[in-house]
């Protein structure tokens, strides 16, 4: 039976990574891409509650639905399930984002929170990302892995409120694909200070990802080896290791 | 030694819950507010990249530092940690949240995502919130129970990369507190959509909550029972639980 695909993102539907995407999941069934109208970088799990969203669909002639949207990446697939297709697809692929969305990003990252998005609907869902946030490169070379990785995502599906992050690393040769855990890293930021015209003081973002320790079993030491990370991610948030410490620390409340 | 809170929020910095919040907490140390100028609800964990951020300090007669931006939590605690204090807090504490932030919409909040940076940064973080969302409700009775938290975590602290998801229930008079771990639920989504003055479509997000199988450890239970439930999470999104299954289905790749 025909499979059909909901496709996403968050740099935006005029990204060069959601086209390559939709040429690279062309072959394998029915495209119906539900996309923000711009780029949507760290937008995390936001979702639009206070301001209504639009929804315009794009002329098309090669047989792929495009529609965008106002919304975020997460807004993108609640739309495309609830206003946008007649049934529930059979996957739901975000990307491929330019830029890494492994270790902690997934918590910044509007690309997985689509995702996450299918996961708490029991939907099978990816993101993909590339390591290298360069918008000229050319992604040619995923094309085999992110079908196979799809096509064994229709066969066997995702546990129950599980996705996942699969990440590219920066060469367009990987060595092969490894299912690792998420490394834990963190942002040393800054923010750029300056005065505006007005003699305003502003500040912007800005910082470097640091992961202290990059264990084998890790996104992070996958990426560095030129292999493609794959980390199930999973919507239980619960830090269960910590839950019978966290007993004794709050007795007799 | 004195201690030092940042607090922030995601209702903004008028919100009641944030002004009990301080009002509970002064007692306890000294407090710097970074708080969002206006609401905030519903933008998980995003962070503003593009563009720039402002930080406003309100007057203030009672002792309490008191800044606004035009960031989401995530920012306000970036900004708190990097332009505002000179040194580290001892605790970052968020809310108190208008509304429940259990189970699921722990990926949904702001408030989360501000005690979710604490954690990024190991620094002791937890994020308040009241089940009622009636902006009007007088959250004088958790006080005791705030402030006996914040000593506890100040007293032992939290393991690497966890904060806590505290949520008040439906009562003035919880039954006492329990550690928890996460329920799973999933939103039911459906959009009101409408014709506007120029008969355009536009969407409204909303739905219901469905938790399928309220289990007696969870965070649902203890709400549903008149607890306060305190859930650790964690910045590691891995399925654990899900690596040995997904390493059969992607290998040879």
């Amino acid at each position: 039976m025909d499979k059909t695909f909901l496709i996403t993102n968050d740099d935006g539907i005029d990204a060069p990574g959601i086209n390559y995407l939709i040429s690279f999941l062309k072959p394998l069934g029915t495209i119906v891409v539900v996309a923000p109208e711009t780029g949507m970088s760290g937008m995390g799990h936001a979702v639009t509650i206070k301001t209504p969203l639009r929804i315009r669909q794009l002329p098309s002639d090669d047989g792929v639905e495009r529609y965008t949207t106002n919304g975020t990446p997460a807004d993108c697939v609640k739309l495309g399930l609830n206003q946008v297709l007649k049934q529930k697809p059979d996957l739901i692929i975000s990307g491929i984002n330019h830029g890494s969305n492994h270790s902690i990003n997934v918590l910044y990252s509007g690309t997985m929170a689509a995702a996450i998005e299918g996961a708490m609907q029991n939907i099978p869902s990816a993101g993909f990302s590339m390591y290298n946030p360069n918008p000229g490169i050319d992604f040619s070379f995923m094309e085999p892995f992110v079908q196979e990785i799809c096509q064994r995502l229709l066969m066997h599906g995702l546990p129950a409120g599980t996705c996942l992050n699969v990440n590219f690393p920066d060469t367009d040769k990987p060595a092969g694909v490894k299912v690792c855990r998420q490394s834990i890293g963190y942002w040393n930021e800054e923010f750029d200070s300056r005065l505006d015209v007005h003699h305003q003081p502003y500040y912007w973002l800005k910082g470097d990802f640091i992961i202290p320790q990059v264990n084998d079993d890790t996104d992070e030491n996958a990426l560095q080896k030129g292999y493609i990370s794959i980390v199930p991610v999973t919507i239980d948030l619960t830090a269960h290791s910590a839950i019978d410490q966290a007993r004794k620390q709050f007795q007799g409340l």
